[in-house]
Formats: C-alpha cells, sequence, structure tokens
C-alpha cells in the first residue's frame, strides 16, 4: 500500500565527510576488512553492470497489464510470471498459498435526500490517452473490510477525521452520534477515520480525496498532469492496522485451510460502521449541501465551495454490501542458498499485488527487486549467506501475504532471519530510508556509493541537499553540527510490519520520492502510462533503487561482521526519550496555559460570542513524572555500546567466536520485544516502533510510552517506563554478551 | 478608503492593572488633576448618555441611501445633509472647497484572445435581496489614476504583484517585460502593483479579488453571508500614494482655483501602465487559460483550477479609457470655538465620499463622528480647545479632500493643531488603534474606560484577550512581562496621513474590528443592509466608538496638560532601532547562508532539474553598519523623557508656563519632520512613520533607514541614521526645554 509520506529521515553523515571519524576508513566495507572490501566493490561493479532500465520497463508492462488484486485472473498470471523469472534466474521458488478473507463490492451507492437530490457516481473516467483505463477488470472504488451497510441520517464535514478534529467539533458543540461524516483523506492511516467516526457515534463514513491534497491544488490533473482526476477515487482497506496486520480472521497464525477462524462478526479489525470512498467530483455537492458553522480556516479544502460542518440539512443515504469471499493469496519465495552460512538468512521483498494496474503501487518497486535478484543470481560465486526474495500478494488488504508467511514461519524466521529489506512503490528524486536503529551506518554507507541519476552525486548528497534547502530546523542543526540525518522509525503501511515489529527481525523501507507527482495512488489511473511520464520516466530512479536494495542485501549476505551499530541505535533511542520528554514539557504547560485561559475569561473575551466556536475542554494537569529508569537504561546501554565499539576496534575473533558473534548481534533486535505486546494490540511486540494506535501509518517510538501521554493516560506511564527499560536492559545484557565475545590482547 | 489590516496592535497596559506605576492613580486622568479627573468623568457620563445607536442607524440609512462619490450628486446632498446637522447643533459650519482631479471610466473592456475567447463581463449582479444593488448610480469597476490605454499582450500570472513575487518569477526565468500582468488583491496598497509590474516592463495590469483572500474560501458570499460576491470588483485608486497624497496635479499646495497644476502626464503619481480591477468570476477563465510552471503553492488561490503563471498561451486585449475630469471636492468643516483656549485645535475627521453606497466604508466610521459632534455640543460648559469636526471629501481618489485642507492651512495647522483622531469604515469586534507614540497611555486610559458592548469587559481588556490567545510571540511576551503592548505605528490609507506624515501633527486612528465579516468592500455590496447585518448590527460598536474616539477628543480639548508621554515615544523608538538591527543581522545571515547555498550547489541539488525553478540570484554580502550615532540619540531621548517625568511629578506651573508647556507639548511631534522629507518623496516629511514605498498601506518606522535595508541600499544607510538622530536630538532639546519650565522645589 505504500505510505508516501512516513519516511522521508534518514542518515547522509557517511555522504558528509565522517567516513573516517566513523572507524569505517576511506573504501572499508563496514563489515568487511580491507581486502573482502575490495572483493565485495567489484562484485558490486559487475552487479550495477547487469542492471537494464529496459529489464524493469518490460517487466513493468507486463504486471500492469490488467489489474490484478488478491485473487484475480492477471494476479496469478504474476504470480506465474514471477516463478518463471526467478526460476530462470536460478532460484529455489516456491509458492506460499494462503486462503484469507478479501471482500469484493456487490452493491455501492451513495445519495444525497436532503435538501436537494443527488446520486453520487462513484464511477472514475476512462482517458482516452490511456487505454488501460478503458479496463472493466477494476475493482470499482471501496474501502475493504467495511461491513454491510444500509444508514441514512444527516451529515457531519469532520476535516481529516482524526482526534484533534474530533475535539474541535466538540468546541463547535457537533455531536456527530447518528450522523454519517465525511472525512478527507490524509493525516493518518484511512482506517482511523471509520474507527474514531464509529467511536463518537458516527453510523456511516465517506471518505473523499480533497484537491486541496490530492487533484488539481496540487498541480494539473490526469491526463494533462499527473495529479487526481476529479472522478478519481483512492481505494484502499480499513482494517484496523495498527491492532494487526494480516488477514483478519485469522490474528496471530497463518491462514492456512485448516486454520481456526474467527466469524467476520467477531474479528476486532473489521470497520464497525460502513465506509466508501469517493471522488472530488461526488464530494463538492454533498459538502455544498450542509450548513451550520463555516468550517475552521485550516479544514476547508480547494473545491469552489464554502466549507461547513453541518449538521445537515444534508441527509444521505449510504448503502454498501460485500462479496465476503475466501481467496487464495499467493506469494513467491525464490531462495538463493547462502555458499557459507545457509541458516542466515538475508530477506528482500516486494509485494506484487495491486488495487488496480499498479504500475507504480507496487510495480515500480517490483520491477528494482526484479533487477536485483537476475543481477545478484548472476553472481560468482553466490552468496555467503541464504538470499530470499518475496513477492507478496494481499498486500492491499492489509498487509497479509508477507503476514501469512511470517506468522507460518514464526520459530524458523526467529532463528535465521537477518534482516529484512522491504520496497513498495517508488519514484523520482531523493532516497528516503526508513529502518532499524541498528542499521543507521551502513544504510548511510550505501547511500553514499549509489550515485543519483540526475546530478551525478551520490543519492546521500542529494538529500543532504534537500535537507539543507527544506529541512526542518532540527534536522538542519543535526546535519550542521553532527553530520547525522537520523533513520526515520518505521510505522506500518507495507510488508516490513510483520517482520520488524511482530518478529523483531531488523528491517529497513527503501524506496525514491520527492520529483514524482502524484494523484493516481489506488485509483484507476496507476497505469504504465502514467508512471512512465510521471513517475520515473526511463527508469533511472528505479535502477538507483535496484543499486540501493541490491547493496543492502549483498553486503549483509557476504558481511565477515554483521554491519550492526549498537551506538547507532543507543544515540537514536535516546532522541526518543528526550523527545518524549519534551512532549511532556510541552503537554504540562499548554494544558496550564489553556486551563488558565478557560478560567480566567480569555477564551470567553476573546472569541465571537455569535459564532459557535466555544472554549476547549479543561484538561487534569500533566503530572510529573518519572523517567529514571528510562535514562538509567538509555545509560548503560549507550556505555555498553561504546565498550563493544571498542572492543571490536581492537579485538580479534576466531570462526566460532565469529559465528556466535553474528548470531547476537542479528538476534539483538528480538530483545527489543516484549511478548506481552502492547497495550490493547498483543500482536505488535516491538518496544521501539509502532504504527500510532490513532494514526496508523506514522511511526510511534516508544510506543507503548509515547501514545500513554498522547492519551494522557499518566497512569500508564510506570509500567510503560519499566518495560522499555527492561527491554533496554535485555539488549545491553546481549551488548555485553557480544562484548566479551572479542579477544582483546592485554598488550594493546 | 480605510485599510481594514494595519492597526491591530496597541497599547492594553492600562487594562491591566498597571495604572498606579504608571503615575496616574486610581480615576485620576492624565492631564488632570484629581478635581478635575473627576468633572471630566462626569461630563463623560453625559456625553455617554446622549450616544444613541438609533441616530447612527438614521444618518447611515441617510448617507448611504445612493451612491455618493466624490463630485456625485448624492455626494452633494450628503455634504449638505451634514453642514445641516452640525449647523442644528450649534458648530460653525465652513465648506472647503477644492478643484480636483477626478477620472471617471470611459470605456472599460477586457478580452481572452488565445488560446480560447472570453469576453470579461466587468458587472457586477444586483441581488434580489438588498435593493441598493439595482442602483444605476454606482460608478463602474475601475481603477481611478489608470492612464487610458489600449494594450494586447500574453499573460502571466504575479501572485500578489509584489517585490517578492518578481524575485520569484525571476527565479522561473519569467519575464514580464511586454506582457500584462494578472494579480490578486492584498499584501500591499494596489497601487504597489501597476508601479512594480511597469518597473519590471509590463504594459498593462490586471487586479483581481482571489476567492482565496476575499470569497467563498473565507466564508458565505453575499447575501447567504458577507464575503464576496463572485461578480465583485474592489474598485480603488492606483495613484502613487507613498509619493505623495492628495490631487495627483497640485503636489504640495491646495488645490485651490488658481492653483498652478500639473499636466496630468507629468504628474508622478498617475500610474504607467493601464490597470483594471475584476472579479473572480472574471478572473478564472484567464487564470485558467495559462500554462506554463505551476505556480508556487503559496501562490495559489482558492479557484477550482491549477494555476500557472505563464506567459501565454493567454494573450489578453485590454482597453481602458477615461473621463480626465475635474470636479469639486468639498470638506464639511465644523468648530466649536474653545472657551480658554480657542487656537488649540483638537481634530477629529472622517472621510463622507464612497466608491459606492459606502455604508461601511466610510459611513459607519462617518456616523460616530456624528453622535460625537451631537453629544459633544449638547455638554456644558463647552471645551476649553477649540474642538474641530471635519467630513472629508475625495479621500477615496487619494485622501485628496484631507490633503487639500491641510496643505491649503498648513502655516495654521502647524501652529494650533494639538491633535488628529481619526475614524474611517469601522466594525464589530475588538478596539484597533494605532497612532504616535507619545499618545500611548492616554488612549490606553481611554480603552480600559470604555465598556465592550458584547462582553461588559474594558474594550482593553478585549484586546488584552485577544492578543493572550492570538498574538505573536512578541506581543504575547510584552503583554506578560511589561503589560504593553505597542501603539500600532500609521502608514497609509485614510485621512491622518496629511496631518501626522506632512505636518507633524500627532495624530490617530481608531476603530473596530475583527468579527464583522467582510467582502463588501469598495464593491457594489457595500450597502446599509450588508453592514447591518454583518457589520455592525444594532450600532452597538458605533456607539462604542463613539464613547471612544469622543473621550479622546474631550480629554484633549479639557486637559490642564496636554497628555503626551514621552518615555512612551521613546520606548517605542527603542523597539523600532531594536527591531532594525534584527533586520539587518538576520539580512545578513540569510545572504551569507543563500550565498553558501548557491556557491556549493545545495540548490542546484535538491531543486527538481525537471522543472522551471531556478536557484536565486546571489546578493551581495550585508555590511555590518553604524547605528551608534541612533543608540546615541535613543539613550539622550529617554534619558530626557525620564527627566521630564520626574520634573512633572514633582513640579508646579504657573498659568504662563503652562500655556507655554501645552505649546511645546504638542509641537513636539513637529520636531520629528524632516524639511527635506524622504528621499524621492519629499512631501513624506516625518522620519518615525511612513507607508512602505514598496507596500504603501504598511507602516514602516524609520523609514528613511528601514528601506535603504530593505533594499539593500546600503550606501544609504549613514545618511539615514544622521538624520534620523538628528531628528531624535531636536526632539530631545524639545523635551528639555519643557523639563526647564516645571518649578521643581529644592525641598522636594
Amino acid at each position: 500500500m505504500s505510505n508516501s509520506s512516513g519516511w522521508v529521515v534518514w542518515v547522509v553523515w557517511a555522504a558528509l565527510g565522517s567516513f573516517c571519524d566513523a572507524g569505517w576508513a576511506g573504501d572499508r566495507l563496514l563489515g568487511f576488512g580491507a581486502a573482502e572490501s575490495q572483493a565485495q566493490r567489484a562484485l558490486e561493479a559487475s552487479y550495477d553492470a547487469l542492471l537494464d532500465p529496459a529489464d524493469l520497463e518490460r517487466w513493468m508492462r507486463t504486471l500492469s497489464e490488467r489489474p490484478h488484486h488478491v485473487g484475480s485472473a492477471h494476479g496469478q498470471a504474476n504470480v506465474d510470471y514471477l516463478a518463471g523469472l526467478f526460476e530462470q534466474w536460478g532460484y529455489q521458488v516456491r509458492l506460499a498459498r494462503y486462503d484469507v478473507l478479501f471482500p469484493t463490492p456487490k452493491r455501492r451507492r451513495l445519495r444525497l435526500l436532503e435538501p436537494t437530490s443527488f446520486e453520487a457516481s462513484l464511477d472514475e473516467m476512462p482517458i482516452a490517452e490511456d487505454q488501460s483505463t478503458a479496463s472493466d477488470e477494476v475493482l470499482p472504488p471501496y474501502n475493504a473490510f467495511s461491513p454491510n451497510g444500509d444508514v441514512t441520517a444527516e451529515l457531519v464535514f469532520v476535516n481529516y477525521g482524526v482526534q484533534e478534529d474530533y475535539e474541535q467539533l466538540e468546541r463547535f458543540g457537533i455531536d456527530v452520534a447518528g450522523k454519517v461524516v465525511i472525512a478527507r483523506y490524509g493525516r493518518a492511516w484511512r482506517g482511523i477515520k471509520p474507527k474514531l467516526a464509529a467511536d463518537h457515534g458516527a453510523i456511516g463514513t465517506i471518505i473523499y480525496s480533497d484537491p486541496a491534497d490530492d487533484g488539481y491544488a496540487r498541480g494539473d490533473v490526469y491526463p494533462r498532469g499527473a495529479f487526481k482526476h476529479p472522478s478519481g477515487v483512492q481505494r484502499g482497506s480499513v482494517m484496523e492496522l495498527p491492532v494487526f496486520a494480516g488477514d483478519v480472521l485469522t490474528p496471530g497464525v497463518a491462514a492456512t485451510g485448516r486454520a481456526r477462524r474467527l466469524d467476520v462478526a467477531d474479528s476486532p479489525v473489521v470497520a464497525k460502521i460502513p465506509v466508501l470512498p469517493i471522488s472530488y467530483a461526488d464530494a463538492q455537492p454533498l459538502l455544498e449541501a450542509l450548513a451550520g458553522p463555516v468550517a475552521p480556516a485550516d479544514w476547508r479544502g480547494a473545491l469552489p465551495i464554502t466549507y461547513h460542518l453541518g449538521p445537515g440539512p444534508a441527509k444521505v443515504r449510504l448503502e454498501v454490501e460485500f462479496n465476503w469471499d475466501r481467496v487464495e493469496a499467493r506469494n513467491v519465495i525464490a531462495t538463493l542458498p547462502g555458499r557459507v552460512i545457509p541458516d542466515e538468512w538475508i530477506m528482500r521483498g516486494n509485494h506484487h499485488d495491486a488495487w488496480n494496474h499498479g504500475a507504480g503501487d507496487p510495480i515500480s518497486g517490483l520491477v528494482a527487486l526484479l533487477a536485483e535478484a537476475k543481477a545478484v543470481a548472476a553472481q560468482f560465486p553466490g552468496p555467503a549467506r541464504t538470499i530470499v526474495y518475496a513477492a507478496w500478494d494481499a498486500e492491499e488488504p492489509g498487509l497479509i501475504g508477507s503476514t501469512e508467511w511470517v506468522e507460518e514461519h514464526a520459530r524458523e524466521l526467529t532463528r535465521k532471519a537477518v534482516v529484512y529489506f522491504n520496497t513498495d512503490g517508488s519514484g523520482r528524486g531523493f532516497l528516503r530510508m526508513g529502518g532499524s536503529g541498528t542499521l543507521q551506518p551502513f544504510l548511510a554507507q550505501i547511500a553514499a556509493d549509489v550515485v543519483d541519476p540526475q546530478t551525478g552525486v551520490s543519492v546521500a548528497e542529494r538529500v543532504a541537499a534537500w535537507v539543507k534547502l527544506n529541512g526542518s530546523v532540527k534536522q538542519q542543526a543535526e546535519l550542521n553540527e553532527r553530520g547525522v540525518l537520523r533513520l526515520a522509525p518505521l510505522g506500518s503501511g507495507s510488508d516490513y510490519t510483520p517482520f520488524l515489529q511482530h518478529l523483531g527481525i531488523a528491517s529497513a523501507n527503501l524506496g525514491f520520492g520527492g520529483e514524482n507527482a502524484g494523484g493516481s495512488y489506488h485509483s484507476l489511473y496507476d497505469t504504465f502510462a502514467h508512471y512512465t511520464r510521471f513517475g520515473d520516466p526511463g527508469f533511472h530512479y528505479g535502477v538507483a533503487l535496484a543499486q540501493v536494495a541490491g547493496r543492502a542485501t549483498l553486503r549483509m549476505a557476504n558481511a565477515e561482521i554483521l554491519p550492526f551499530d549498537f551506538s547507532a541505535l543507543a544515540d537514536n533511542i535516546e532522541s526518543y526519550v528526550d523527545e518524549i520528554a519534551e512532549l511532556v514539557e510541552k503537554l504540562r504547560e499548554d494544558t496550564l496555559e489553556r486551563n488558565g485561559m478557560i478560567d480566567d475569561g480569555t477564551f470567553r473575551l476573546a472569541l465571537d460570542p455569535r459564532e459557535a466556536l466555544g472554549a476547549p475542554r479543561r484538561e487534569d494537569p500533566v503530572p510529573y513524572l518519572n523517567f529514571a529508569p528510562l535514562h538509567n537504561a538509555v545509560a548503560a546501554l549507550t556505555s555498553a555500546s561504546a565498550a563493544y565499539g571498542d572492543a571490536a576496534a581492537a579485538g580479534t575473533l576466531d570462526d566460532r567466536r565469529r559465528t556466535q558473534l553474528n548470531q547476537l548481534l542479528f538476534k539483538s533486535e528480538r530483545t527489543l520485544l516484549d511478548e506481552r505486546g502492547l497495550r490493547s494490540r498483543p500482536w505488535y511486540r516491538h518496544q521501539l516502533y509502532a504504527p500510532g494506535y490513532y494514526t496508523g501509518y506514522g511511526a510511534k517510538t516508544l510506543p507503548a510510552l509515547r501514545e500513554a501521554i498522547e492519551q494522557r493516560e499518566f497512569d500508564a506511564v510506570d509500567e510503560a517506563v519499566r518495560r522499555i527499560a527492561g527491554t533496554l536492559d535485555n539488549l545491553t545484557g546481549t551488548i555485553e554478551s557480544a562484548t566479551k565475545l572479542w579477544q582483546v590482547d592485554a598488550g594493546n
């Protein structure tokens, strides 16, 4: 499904002349000795030479020829095609099949009944210039995992439908109970919108793409430009992904034929109220029919109307009914066994299913993966560790193919998986990386080694330039003062989630973006014609992505010592703790100030008595919180990481100890899990990274703690601090064990 | 004409319990002894009792019954009506008549010739619910002091058409030479738009109101709501007001019958290229026809299109022709001679001419002035000083009535005018005051004495609440730490300009706003029906304005010691110097940083090579500048002001010395003039306050210095510093003379 905004920030210090300071001088690759570095670089040069943009174009043309959602005819054809390619290149190929719930629409209807009448077309218009858009195989616009429903009620406009929007509505005295809400796409995983609407008592949710966010206000619309056609609709799943990923009927276990299944009605992640996505052409008459207070300035989109909140007089009837069918999801798993350490797996994946033709999402990333797989297989000798390429099915409805596979192979993966590198839809411009903190220096070194196809500098330097021009004050300061841009933490929205957050496998998500114009996302218009005009014409960034992800895979596969870095992780964790401490201080001050202004009449005197907007609700003061256990744990972790670095710089290893060390290194990420999982969502076990419970895509670092504070559940803070500190202590213990493996000559 | 945004900030420290600290304890009025304060307060209570909202409504109904621009039939009727009212109340009434150039449209036509054809309607639609809008006497939409012209060229969109917009266009490689520009209203005095367009070689200017700034994106449009109707057009003058105000043919001298006149072609303030204002309904097809780069995000308005910059393929033909007639402007001057000091004049004015029916602009302010005049005249005994009420004509085309009168009576005014209090269109909500720094505590005390009609607290407290909720960080800090909000400096846009900036008469501009919704400004829809629904229903704020301005007039008229405050002025001047010093530092740092990013390739690497936007132009580094003379002058001024305060607190005066002191006090503002005036615009002589040469409405403090820096004319800085310091030294000398008048008993 690909979250286009979540992971823009990462490390470029490698690009900025810090190689030497960081202890890996000049051409020496992280994890390799000097001679081995040279050999590996030679291998990478031969690898690069095999990457051919014409391959990417041909594969995309084939894979995006027809719509290929899970269970579709072309989806099956693509699986066969992919399996054939991998086999032809010499991989051991297996199809992993799961029997998963995939609702498709049977009936969709939306009518405005009052004060005027209008029926939404719910159709996307074919474009003469783009033959793909004439297809009759595309699933019509809908939100998967909406329940069936037929509801009639007054309409309320809820902006993006996120928590702060409901707080604002409360200030206007507007209650959505018993109403249908209309929310615009953006700011959160779409599944959050019906969830919060239902939490507030609404009985239906309409989601539309406002042209301010995704349409003519951003740029010319398709086919003149890349942006969303007035009739375009963003499809997508609305399952409650922040609770668990994968098949909605088989949480935590693989959806094989014999799995025990929930009834649909009992699945905690199916939306509670009917949901339907519509175009801005269909949304305009609905919004125009609203009265009530004028929406706050930052709620207004770019439709040529005055936005009102309602409720009513607009009254709508929303009818949706689905085929609640189970379909077969088919992952293609292609393995190149390791020459030396076959039981350490380097995993690399991208999904193959799409909502439609899916040229951008996901084929643009998948063709880079194919280019990698082809070129990797051609290297001699083969990789030291096993490389596993995966093309996942059923990512779009809820990361289903990857999650079911991870759940099926959990024990083996826990033992063997070194790392998981994910891609998804990718574009043009700037390298975007997110991932586990331990991978930060490793990925930074790769970014410094790959050349940007447009400017000739490294892709790392291009990102650094972007940050210098456009970054936040904090990013610019870190770049200036420390040469560091942090690797963005991972939230959710693509197939790394089961690996990282359920199993504790170090992961990264890689892609290019920022210069490909968009508006085709999950719509009829995500076609080969659109992508090759506006996404990555010439596939130069597709090749660059194959260079980045291929290096990541190959270096991990061949490294003598796995290039995980504890100091970088410790430094990132410290920054998360600092951020949360700042968050608490700000929340405390803001609460005090706001309560003061409620009490002293400032709101009453400053607000227009003739308007509906009232003062906000008084909140309890924010208590002082004990973060000491966390600070102590971070201090111990930092010091253990430094000691490990010293030992590694000075020490030596025999083969047995190196094997032990590598096991400790890649399993260190497992120590960051807590088997009890996060509160209300035990499937998510990672204590550092999770998708926000109320945002869905966006990462929450130290989620148990951060969300307790954001939700003002201060009673939960002590327990969260204790658990996270305990997790960090486990990691510290692992690092200390790793340190002891290094044999340091006392004379040194 | 009224600038709705310029003067939102002022002092509320009186409201915040600082009375005692400031040395005027409890009920004691500034400038009055204890007993006199009581008498004055009793007088004000009797004054308040005579203010009747029904009067205001009746007068507005009459005055806004028909359009009444200068030279119109209803304009003449209004003059007679006003004169009759003043006479009836016992004033000595004179009409001051001037023979002034007032172009009116003969031909207006705007066509899109390519790539499609469209003819702009240029008409405002009548509204059934508002009979006034059916009038056939309204001047059609035009910009006064556009030259005649018939130009055909490609179109370029220039955003607001201010300097930074042209800098941005340069980065896109777009040159407006030989083109017609289309600019949106806002950000600057409208006359700046054709001026800058012509400076850049454009041959015509179209100005339109974008719905993002003034239309449906702000709120419901008329008649459902208050905001600009799609066909509504903002008329207005485009003379170069920042060069001089008043009749364009008689700069600096009164436009009497015998005055020497320039030829129109020689007037430096008539626009250089044809200009025409249009509605957003007419603008949309023109903007939609543009191609070229997509406009930057913050240039895009709220029309349902993708904004492009051009040039072309849109090609337009713009034809305008005017009747270049001279008409008679008639000010109504109503005098109530002072009982004690007839040669000290307290002046109070508001214009009476409008572009149309003018219910909001200017009648809403004028009816408050009438209420004051009626109630003032009913007080017994009459005022100690002379009170002069003025209803100005021909303000809309260029502050003409007031300026010609000021120019005619310059010598007498220089001798006699104590102060000028201006109002113009006024609304509902928050008291807005701008003016001379010496008036800050005086006006603050008044604001603390007048009760807000909606909330029952003082109007000062309401503003303080607004600032606490919505003010800038700096405003909030000053409010918290010092209890001070500064009186906003005056730029231009209403009739205080000739008094303050040409003659050096201490002035203030007063009004209410912030809660009256708008969109009728200078359009067909500025009617009685609109104002009484959306402006100030019930005229409660009209009465509050009469209470504020009436107190200002009456207290100045009766004060024993004129309540001018040098310490407040000195403190404000110090803040201007600090601001400019910060401006220089920021300019220096920004220039260095930007040049650095040009030189090191940051722009090249961060910008999309496939897009038109390039790096900015390199600027010369900002030199270090010598502000020492200014700091010394401010220090001397601050210390002289403190010494004056000490002497006044401890000393006594005999009658002769009090007379001398009052003369020194009110003439102190004259010392802030420099007879040579500002560079390129000698008519503007005030060294503290001027309208921005490139902004027009907005005030520039210490304009000679600030504009030299903003324009990067660093060679001009030393001279500006010297002149301003010299001016301040003159003021210091005056203050020292005033201090010496106080007889302080050595035993004290």
